[in-house]
């Protein structure tokens, strides 16, 4: 059963974002956390981002199972089990009465409980989700011209210091590379790990075409379900699918390079630093990646359609 | 003017701690941000923190300095000037009616503005203070006993990904390291490089003595101000400084070993891993470092008494 439909009438308190906070479902502005939670002080904390597209998440339990994995590395858990989770994001999705939804997942650590000696273990873990209007990492104008990346100096966070399949806000390495690239008048970045090999951008993974091969990162990465949802798309494309090392140099050199994220899914990219690709426009595989990935989000073994009676309030 | 006194009748909804947030002075609980915050989303914030001992702060202009340069290096500009922030740290400890006090200021990166690009520079950077009744990272009666100290198997994030010196929240790889400690049933930890130097704990340098010597890390650290102050009082103990490279086999091999932070002082440890110093007790050095550390709190050139009247309201 589909409840989201312009029909319904929507509490206009929800028009800007629905939230689940400290138990209770809030508009978006209520969402806070306080400023001495180790979420904030520690970046303690892991998350997951699920989109909704014509009423419907997208591999919802992917991103459940992902999220679960997460909690488990990091040893979150808040009282909600999985289930209740689960029951959360139709409710907050539902709240938005919207159809293409940005819905996210959060554990945080909390702070120790009262009169219990100060350990991680002894934290108040708790639970937040939210639900935005649709977000794209690039907006649907850059990504029609094709993106423009910029390879940052700044590298990688090594894995062994902070586990990227994990899914969190530790996003420094990130964010200088970010502010890199806007300084360049780019739209993002990508960063090499200390050997030169590409990893990751803030927020999504990365594509190399070359002949008929599509690769990605094996390490350094998060296992984006995007991603996944490429490497299992590729061969209906004619294409093979590889992961892993991509050296700068293989980036710099490739036939294409597209971006893969929940939020904004398949984006193309035109420029790569100085070098520019495919005229200066997405190249043709990037298109039909693109076009195939939207048109697999009517495949039913893909779609959750959101429901508006998850919680009975 | 020291208006820090028992006699004065302070708001009980203060008596857990006073912050500024938003522009406005409120009990510690009403301190919050956006779940929506880069400053959570990102970790994109920097901070600093100063201790109040006996109604006055220890070298507040060095913090302020340190915060200043931290807030330069992540370009993080909120709209009060170092003095209004200076002002704002007096009132938050005044409101509290406490002598001593844990005082922490931050400058977290906002949302970006609405209408503008989403970049990085269009963010509505905010500034938040508080101050809380005193913390100590490692309590009274492990200080008394000496620390025990885990050296994690986590590498520490290396300075090339993450600036230590732009004081920030980014911790990953300190709390995976303190989570090893605290299983093993240990105090506290302190990370290493790849290269197996020694650098920092969570929320500490590190010291070790050898000797007449008083060594610690110059790289993969904070510039801590309780290190700076520890360098700087060594002569007078007999001690020689130095700021250098320290194995992992120098530690393990130290005829003493302490920690240094604003929240705690001079933390003397007594077992780092399996072995244990000074038959199992704060070592001559350390203690004796941090006697003075604390005498040297009534030095003039390095207080600045608590002010009431910082912001007239």
């Amino acid at each position: 059963m589909n409840d989201v439909s312009p029909q319904r009438t929507v509490d206009p308190r929800f028009a800007q974002g629905a939230a689940y906070s400290q138990g209770r479902f809030v508009p978006m502005a209520e969402a806070t956390i306080s400023v001495l939670d180790f979420g904030f002080t520690r970046a303690d904390s892991c998350y997951d981002v699920v989109h909704v597209k014509d009423g419907a998440f997208f591999r919802l339990p992917d991103h459940l199972a992902r999220f679960a994995a997460s909690m488990q590395k990091r040893r979150l858990a808040p009282p909600e089990d999985l289930a209740g989770m689960e029951a959360i994001l139709h409710r907050v999705t539902w709240l938005t009465g919207l159809s293409d939804v940005y819905v996210a997942m959060v554990a945080i650590r909390g702070r120790p409980k009262p009169g219990l000696p100060r350990l991680i273990a002894n934290c108040d873990n708790h639970f937040v989700a939210y639900a935005l209007p649709w977000i794209d990492v690039l907006s649907p104008e850059i990504q029609a011209r094709g993106g423009h990346l910029w390879i940052a100096s700044i590298p990688r966070i090594p894995d062994a210091s902070l586990d990227p399949t994990a899914k969190n806000y530790n996003w420094m390495d990130l964010n200088r590379g970010l502010m890199e690239a806007q300084d360049a008048g780019f739209d993002t970045t990508v960063l090499c790990d200390a050997e030169g090999l590409v990893t990751e951008g803030p927020g999504f993974n990365v594509f190399v075409v070359k002949g008929s091969t599509v690769s990605t990162s094996g390490h350094g990465v998060l296992q984006g379900i995007t991603r996944k949802t490429v490497l299992e798309l590729a061969p209906e494309l004619g294409l093979t699918p590889r992961v892993g090392d991509i050296t700068r140099a293989e980036l710099e050199d490739a036939d294409e390079v597209f971006l893969a994220t929940t939020a904004g899914g398949v984006m193309p990219i035109s420029r790569i630093n100085t070098r520019i690709t495919n005229n200066d426009s997405p190249g043709p595989i990037s298109r039909r990646m693109k076009e195939l990935y939207w048109a697999a989000h009517t495949r039913i073994q893909w779609r959750t359609p959101v429901r508006g009676d998850s919680i009975q309030e």
